[in-house]
C-alpha cells in the first residue's frame, strides 16, 4: 500500500474521439483533482474533465517544444504526495510507446500507487475506420508494431520484420519513411507490398494515403503531414478503403461528440 | 449505402471486464435488435445486452463443439437483410485474430453495410493489469503479436520473431507453447528471456506466472488452465508482478460491476 493517499492513474486516451475513452477511462477522468494532458489528446476527451479539476498540458511532439520527462514524473509524484488523485491522459494506450514502465516505476520508488488504463491502440482504430483487419488468416499472420527510431535517434535493423505475412505498423515513423523502406526492400520485403498511411485516425478531417512499400515515401511527400500518422505495410492493408459509412451510421444515430 | 435498412456492427468486447468496453461500443449494444456472442464474451458484458434484444451465442473454441463461420456469417447477413441492426460482440478487438475480414467481406458482397468498433485487445489489459509495459525504451522496442498457428494447422516460422527487443504476444498458443518455445530458442532467443502467462485477464480470478522462454511450458504443465491465456515474452514482462493496487483502487471507488 502507499504511503500517500493521493495515486496516479495512467490513462490511454484512444486515437481520438472521445467514445473510444472506455468506461474506467472515462471514470477516472471524471474523478480526477488534476487531470495532465498529452498535445495528442483531442478537445473532445479534454472536455470530459470536470471544472473542478486543475489540468495541465504536458505535450511532448518531436521536433516541438517538449515538456522534459523527469518534470512530468516528478510534478506526478509531487501531486500524488499532496493527496490528489492525478490523472495522466495519454494518447493511444500507455504501455505501447507510452513510457509507462519509466513513470510506473518512477512513481511506485516514490511510494506513490499508480493504476494504469489500456486504451485503444491506433493501428485497431485504423483498421475499424478504414475497413480492414490487421489480420488475416491466410495472408497476414502476424502485426508487429514498431517506431521509426531508437530511443538515441539509431536506425533499426529490419531484418526481422520482413516475412511476407507480417502487417508491420509503424508508429511515429514519418519523418523516417524513406529510409525504413529503403532498409525493408534490402532486407528483402517486395517492393510491391501494400502499404497506406492512415493520417488523423478518429479525429476530424481522418484521411487515408495507399499505395506500396516502394511509393509510400514520395506518395506521403506530397501530403500535408500535421496530426498524427500512422504507417501500415502488408497484404492485411490492401483491403483499406476510405468508406462513409460509419459516419453515415454514427450520424443517423445521432451520437453526440460524448 | 446498402440496399437494406438493417446493418451489422462488429463491436471489440475487450478481455472481459465491462468497464473496458469503449462508450461507443456500449451505445452500439445499447442500440442493438440481435446481439450475436462468442464464448469468450464475459457474463458481466452480456448483462449490458437490452432485454428487448434477441441473444445468440455463436461460440467458436478450440478443441470444443463450434459454430462454423459460415454459418454465422449467413445468419448475420439474413437478420440484417429483414431490417435488423445486428450486434456481433467479439472478444478483444475484432482486427486482430478475430476474423473481422472475412466477416466484412461477406456482409459487404451480400449488399449489406458493416461497421467495426475496436476493442481493448488482451495484451494491452494485461500490461495494465501486471504492470508493466509492452515496450521499454532501450530493451522493448516493438511488439510482435501471433498465433500458435497457421490457419491450417502448420507451424509457423519463428526465425523472425528472435530478436532480443522484441516483446512476443501469443495468443491461442498455450496448446503449441512447447513447441514454439523449441523452436524460438532453436532459431536463436535467449532461453532465459523472461516469459509469462496472463490468465484470465481482466476476468476473476486472473492470474500470472512468471517464467523464463525456456521453462514456461513445464510451469503451465502444472496449471489448471480453462480460460483464455495469453503468452508474453520478451524483456518487458520481466517487469510483470501481480499487483492488488488496481483491484484495492477499484473497490475504493466502489464501481459496479458496470
Amino acid at each position: 500500500m502507499s504511503r500517500f493517499s493521493g495515486r496516479v492513474v495512467l490513462v490511454g486516451a484512444g486515437p481520438g474521439a472521445a467514445d473510444l475513452l472506455t468506461l474506467r477511462a472515462l471514470r477516472a477522468i471524471e474523478g480526477a483533482d488534476t487531470v495532465l494532458f498529452d498535445a495528442l489528446v483531442c478537445a473532445d476527451v479534454r472536455a470530459l474533465i470536470p471544472a473542478t479539476a486543475r489540468r495541465i498540458e504536458v505535450g511532448k511532439r518531436g521536433h516541438r517544444p517538449s515538456t522534459p520527462q523527469d518534470f512530468i514524473n516528478r510534478l506526478m509524484a509531487r501531486l500524488a504526495r499532496g493527496g490528489a488523485t492525478v490523472v495522466r491522459l495519454k494518447g493511444g494506450d500507455p504501455s505501447m510507446f507510452g513510457r509507462a514502465a519509466e513513470e510506473c516505476a518512477f512513481l511506485e520508488r516514490n511510494g506513490v500507487t499508480v493504476e494504469v488504463i489500456p486504451g485503444i491502440t491506433t493501428a485497431s482504430a485504423a483498421a475499424a475506420q478504414f475497413g480492414f483487419s490487421l489480420t488475416e488468416r491466410e495472408t497476414a499472420r502476424r502485426v508487429l508494431y514498431a517506431t521509426g527510431r531508437t530511443a538515441h535517434g539509431a536506425a533499426l535493423d529490419w531484418t526481422t520484420a520482413v516475412d511476407a505475412a507480417t502487417t508491420l505498423c509503424l508508429y511515429m515513423g514519418c519523418a523516417d519513411i524513406r529510409a525504413i523502406a529503403a532498409n525493408l526492400v534490402a532486407a528483402g520485403r517486395a517492393p510491391a507490398t501494400p502499404a497506406m498511411a492512415a493520417i488523423d485516425v478518429e479525429r476530424p478531417g481522418a484521411r487515408l494515403v495507399r499505395s506500396t512499400l516502394a511509393a509510400l515515401p514520395d506518395a506521403l511527400t506530397a501530403e500535408r503531414l500535421d496530426g498524427p500518422v500512422l504507417i501500415i505495410i502488408g497484404q492485411a492493408c490492401a483491403r483499406a478503403h476510405a468508406s462513409d459509412a460509419p459516419e453515415l451510421l454514427r450520424r443517423a444515430r445521432g451520437l453526440p461528440a460524448c
